[in-house]
């Protein structure tokens, strides 16, 4: 097997904290009174979605450092500032957790949450797409309000 | 630095190749009168994002394998027999490509489609997040019509 890296670790913090710019800015986008109550086909509102991410995003970088996996959605409805204010802080405590992982680790079989049983990375992919999927959902909210969403390609 | 991989290029195959199979399941899920007419706030149907990313995965492979970087968008619409079997089609071809990629490449600054420049991982990392972003958009668009969609995270 060839050594050349697919991805390095730094290129894989780089490429999620991009979408993390890009779901802000979707959060961003949305009026304050339709965050947490508009609504298509039954699904939850944004804001609960963006506290389902924000329930998971330092909780699966303790785990992948620590291999120590717990977390609540236990969480009481924020507004939007809240909200936001909340991924600010959780931005260079990613950072903090992405130096800290050991190279080794990426391919170490964890169990998330009692939940997901992989590698660590097929887990943070797996926390990647869960945001990409989740922020989409907000775009076609948004459109629905009449909101144009942020680029998409713009990370 | 490390030589220990964060992802090999098989796990990155069994990945795309799981979220290709999901897709797959919700063009399935889709009526075959709404899957090129059912539409919220001006969005395109579903169908139509499912041949955008049909007239983009075969061609990303090809220009990581070779460099080289051509595609069309005009398509005429299909049913949804037909997008099924041309998504099955790209199947293998897709695998077969994935054999042919050499381990430097993923790397190797590319230029796709004139459009978008960087390393071929992110490249196809971009592929993949556009695929994540327009198949929950077909979420919404089920969860609207009245039909559950095939769970998120069975691959």
């Amino acid at each position: 097997m060839s050594n050349a890296p697919v991805i390095t670790p730094e290129q894989l913090r780089v490429h999620w904290q991009g979408h993390r710019g890009l779901t802000r800015r979707v959060i961003e986008a949305f009026p304050e009174d339709q965050v947490n109550t508009f609504s298509i086909g039954g699904m939850r509102p944004f804001g609960a979605l963006v506290q389902e991410l924000l329930a998971m995003d330092i909780p699966t970088m303790v785990g992948i450092t620590e291999n120590s996996w717990k977390t609540s959605f236990d969480r009481k409805p924020q507004t939007k500032a809240e909200l936001l204010a909340e991924w600010d802080a959780h931005t260079p405590r990613i950072d903090a957790y992405f130096a800290k992982v050991r190279p080794e680790a990426w391919q170490e079989v964890m169990n998330a949450f009692g939940y997901f049983e992989g590698p660590a990375i097929n887990i943070l992919l797996y926390i990647i797409d869960n945001e990409v999927h989740h922020r989409a959902q907000g775009y076609v909210y948004l459109r629905a309000l009449g909101i144009t969403p942020p680029p998409f390609h713009e990370r």
